[in-house]
């Protein structure tokens, strides 16, 4: 079954085909994306299994437009993966925020559509482009059927005073103001991935999973549930970040914004964009170019790569608590995947928790490893994610339940 | 050694005299408060030992006629405790806020003065009131060495990176903008007599301390050393209090203030003022009323005690991870000494860390107990809390060195 995965954003559209046969039996026939949609220098970029990858700039006004690019490029006589649009047996879009609507993924109609415009307040850069892309499909493909993935929907299982603030029960009532949780999609993936990987049962087991990247969010996992997650209202909270702040005392948000003269708008860019790695060393987001000049001595980015893995270690403890006990930490994301020293300078914190670290295993990991020494009580893994896999599995099922 | 211990509110003072002999050697001789200064209705109490506490309203113009009716009342002919002024070596006053000033207790001089001038800004409604009962005692009692003890103090030494928020650098450079942490008085003091009773060695031992009231916060104190604590920039971070919302996602602040309309200031007050229990329930601050309408099962009361415990709990799992295990777990403060159905919610959940709790032992605790099973590898203690005596006691060391 060939699977269209739509991941759009307020500017590009991220695109994969797959070719499902069953959940872990698949190709990935091509991928790419359209970027700077409707800024002028748009560019697009296309890469077909075991072909070569074209990439170029041309005009894309809006997302209608950026989508026919895409169909049109995987149709294209010269090095398309398909012989015709009629292949395309599904789409499965990546959706930010279900808000309390959505617990799974779910068919496109009209009621759903519904619900993903009224989650737009939560994700106000994000879900208004995914109704975008959702609505170029349907044009394009309109008798295709689509299916959306949350990265909210894995977080529902939540008990409630996991989820609640302790702010006025009535913004809750009024705004839905509680903790939703992102990368849940990931979260899943990694957790049941890992679990296999080190013989751990999912369903009765306390997993912790650390998705470390641009964006980092821990989540613990129960019995195969979730049961809390770092993220919270928005994808700020938790640790420390490329551009996000993460926790901190709430008095500061008005503090600072008297003292700086800002409004609310302001403030909430600063904490999201101009904060994290890049606001504490004051160079740059980048965890690789912050691990350079930390290693080469810079103070400021040495403080960041401590307070990276302080962060991770107090999520890690957190979470333990919550469980009362671990069994599997799981590790992965940009940062998480392909960096030993990280996954190092984490799990030497976690001695006390059973976990025996295997550091000749850390060091030579490449894609999924086991980084716990076989004797360990506690299972460490490092594990590549794929969202995308996700989506497409999820839409896969949900479509062959239709037939 | 006769020291008098002032506590000054904007509206209140309250003091207790004390008779130190040494550290652990000393009487308790008089207590009382001044409420509702400068307000009209002012109230005056005064408690000597063995004696009737007598209250009674009446004008309390400011804070220097309050501490000139309290002199009175220690020497009065009838009941007072002392026979003269001069009988008072020294007063002690508590501090909520020295900044990044003052790692202990100082004897006050001009500099002292101007440095807790300076913090005023973070503590903007006790700093300028410990001023004015500073000023008071001075002008009653020009001769007497007067010793000033910090809430933050006990925190100041945290490492750069757990006391750092991942804010611009910026904030801290020009506002200061960190971690100072409170109550650290009482962390230091339970601390302390926990690690005594329950025969661990406080200066090579790992430590965590649950100071719960109706404000509360959880350090972590490695070989007698703050490492961490909940409490950040003010007091309002970490767990769920009375009124105070503890942690949130800081992107909710913009996002409430714009919806509601309000202003920073505000926005501060309903986090701190109209959140926490009082937010969260609709019905009170008191924790007492809760756990009473919890238990007639009030749901929301319910959820308030299970946010509670819950937050407890994650504080305690944090801090166990940053110092890759624990001790020694002491619980203090007005709700943590007078519960038993607190402190079994929240010890049951930490069986992974060594705990074995002693129920009984729990549920007949009066006083400072043991309340972990003898064979606990880990220990667990409920400790009366007693910053008055801290005060005293470091009020005592600095004026004995003055000689």
């Amino acid at each position: 079954m060939i699977i269209l995965v739509i991941n759009c954003g307020s500017s590009s559209i991220k695109y994969q085909v797959l070719d499902m046969r069953t959940d872990d039996d698949y190709d990935l026939i091509a991928k790419g994306i359209v970027e700077r949609i409707g800024l002028g220098n748009s560019a697009v970029q296309y890469a077909p299994k075991g072909g070569e990858k074209r990439s170029k700039e041309t005009p894309i006004p809006d997302h209608k437009a950026g989508m026919e690019w895409v169909l049109k490029a995987l149709t294209n006589p010269k090095d398309g993966v398909l012989k015709s649009l009629d292949e395309i047996a599904a789409v499965g879009h990546r959706i930010v925020h279900g808000g309390e609507y959505f617990s799974e993924s779910a068919l496109v109609n009209d009621d759903v559509l519904e619900k993903i415009e009224l989650c737009c307040d939560f994700a106000p850069l994000h879900n208004p482009a995914h109704l975008l892309g959702i609505r170029a499909v349907s044009a394009a493909l309109p008798k295709v059927p689509q299916v959306v993935t949350f990265d909210t929907a894995y977080h529902q299982t939540m008990p409630k005073y996991a989820y609640m603030y302790a702010l006025p029960y009535e913004y809750y009532t009024k705004y839905r103001v509680r903790r939703y949780g992102a990368h849940g999609t990931s979260h899943q993936f990694v957790a049941a991935k890992g679990a296999k990987l080190c013989g751990v049962d999912l369903d009765h087991s306390r997993i912790i999973t650390c998705h470390i990247g641009n964006g980092s969010s821990v989540t613990a996992i129960e019995n195969g549930k979730v049961v809390d997650t770092s993220m919270g209202f928005t994808p700020l909270e938790g640790m420390i970040m490329g551009s996000r702040c993460g926790n901190i005392d709430a008095n500061i948000v008005p503090y600072i914004m008297k003292k700086e003269g800002l409004t609310p708008d302001q403030m909430t860019d600063i904490m999201n964009k101009k904060s994290g790695f890049l606001g504490l060393s004051g160079k740059t987001s980048d965890t690789r170019d912050v691990k350079s000049m930390a290693d080469a001595g810079d103070p400021l980015c040495q403080l960041v790569i401590q307070k990276l893995l302080y962060d991770t270690v107090k999520n890690i403890g957190m979470f333990a608590a919550v469980m009362n006990g671990v069994d599997l930490i799981v590790i992965t994301g940009g940062v998480g995947e392909n960096n030993a020293w990280y996954r190092y300078g984490v799990c030497k914190h976690l001695d006390y928790l059973g976990l025996r670290f295997d550091c000749e295993a850390n060091e030579k990991a490449h894609g999924d490893a086991v980084i716990s020494r076989p004797d360990s009580p506690v299972k460490a893994a490092s594990i590549t994610t794929d969202e995308e896999l996700v989506i497409a599995r999820d839409t896969m099922h949900i479509v062959k339940n239709l037939a």
